[in-house]
């Protein structure tokens, strides 16, 4: 029997960590840290720093890397991140095997929280799903939206209002949502919000979010809208990933 | 000049709290922990138990009760919000002046995350707006949405799909966003899911989330809808109070 703990970690600043994660993380007997290739590799090294400050007694813990499987570049975009999901699925259960042949507690350190836009409950079904045994505890981390809010000093929602959470592909495609004060896109590969009306949104843009590479921009997209465009690529040309995010309002949230 | 730290506690459970906020509160020279009447004993129990739990030298740091002003009950939401907010800001700022005359750092622990559906970021601005010169830092905390798909275990949004946060209120009023494939539902006063199709939507629904009494409940509105309405009921006799969030889908989310 494998119990599966989905450790969330938060954005990158490891004080934003929980004390329930710290636990998580040094009850595992095996901790995996996947490697996503060469461009992202500050996302193994924060990792790998994690482990290294939290964990109380790295000499019982048993920590592997493994080179995440990459999703194909397809159109067909559910379906390339459907074979994604069984590629992955099936790493892991081979670490599980090799590494834990009669069971214990494995450790995944999850970027963020594991309940949104994250793959590792999905993941953990497909397992499941295919007969392996494994009792999964997910551990809350802070989000990226939530450091956003945080260092621009604002709430996601306007007074009683709701918020609406999409990701750029969507925003692109079905503009606006019709029922929301304000809008936080995720997962955008870059200016889905340049097909928004320019004069009358607001936009807080953050990178690296908690990172000490953060950067943030706020103001009407009619004013730094380009300017967030060109900076995204150029720290993306100068660091070779990027993660970035941003809420949009039409009208002030204070 | 004030510091103001706005520091998320999570919900009730103390291993939530993350190394920025123990920091945090380490580093107040006063704390302020609201009194909210007699029904709601145990959310100020808590913030002391937070205190004298993750304080290291409390000799040093002041902690200082006050009864938060209630709010009234009248038809005109916006209105008694902000007449609300007039009045907690008169006294943070009496506090304030009255402990710290020379300025200095000031803590106010705040429920979840000072992003989500509350106010000490838009009472922090009343005071700025009023002369006061407060220097704020917003310190994140898990939310209890974070906390319901953490123990529900499942993902607050549908593969690559977006997910409205609205309010009880709100969704008695225009019932389903148009575009939301998950919807998480906060401050309602009870049952505003009874409004919508029973058959076809599914309830992820959980109170006093994190805190030793929370209590999960899951399934079809139509096999569980009544259940839970009658089991909030219960509680809130029981305990005096209550809190409570659910998720709505109309498909599974693994």
């Amino acid at each position: 029997m494998i119990t599966l703990s989905l450790i969330g970690i938060g954005t990158g600043n490891l004080d934003h960590v929980t004390l329930a994660a710290v636990r998580a993380l040094n009850n595992a007997d095996l901790i995996l840290l996947p490697r996503k290739g060469e461009a992202k590799s500050d996302l193994i090294d924060l990792r790998r720093l994690l482990c290294e400050r939290l964990l109380e007694a790295p000499v019982t813990t048993k920590i592997v890397e493994f080179d995440l499987p990459s999703r194909d570049g397809r159109k067909d975009y559910l379906g390339a991140v459907d074979d994604w999901h069984a590629a992955i699925a099936s790493v892991w259960a081979q670490l599980m095997d090799e590494h834990l042949p009669n069971g214990g507690r494995v450790g995944m350190l999850v970027w963020g929280d594991p309940s949104l836009y994250d793959s590792s409950l999905r993941i953990t079904q497909r397992l499941s799903a295919a007969g392996k045994q494994i009792d999964v505890e997910v551990v809350p981390g802070i989000t990226s939206l939530q450091v956003l809010t945080a260092e621009h000093k604002i709430p996601l929602n306007a007074l009683a209002e709701p918020v609406h959470i999409t990701t750029g592909r969507r925003l692109r495609e079905c503009g606006w949502p019709s029922d929301a004060a304000t809008v936080a896109v995720m997962l955008d590969s870059g200016g889905a919000f340049a097909t928004l009306p320019q004069d009358d949104t607001y936009i807080w843009w953050g990178a690296y979010l908690g990172m000490e590479k953060q950067c943030l921009i706020n103001g009407w997209l009619s004013d730094v809208g380009d300017q967030i465009i060109q900076r995204r690529a150029e720290l993306r040309d100068t660091h070779g990933w990027i993660m970035d995010i941003y809420l949009l309002a039409k009208q002030p949230l204070l």
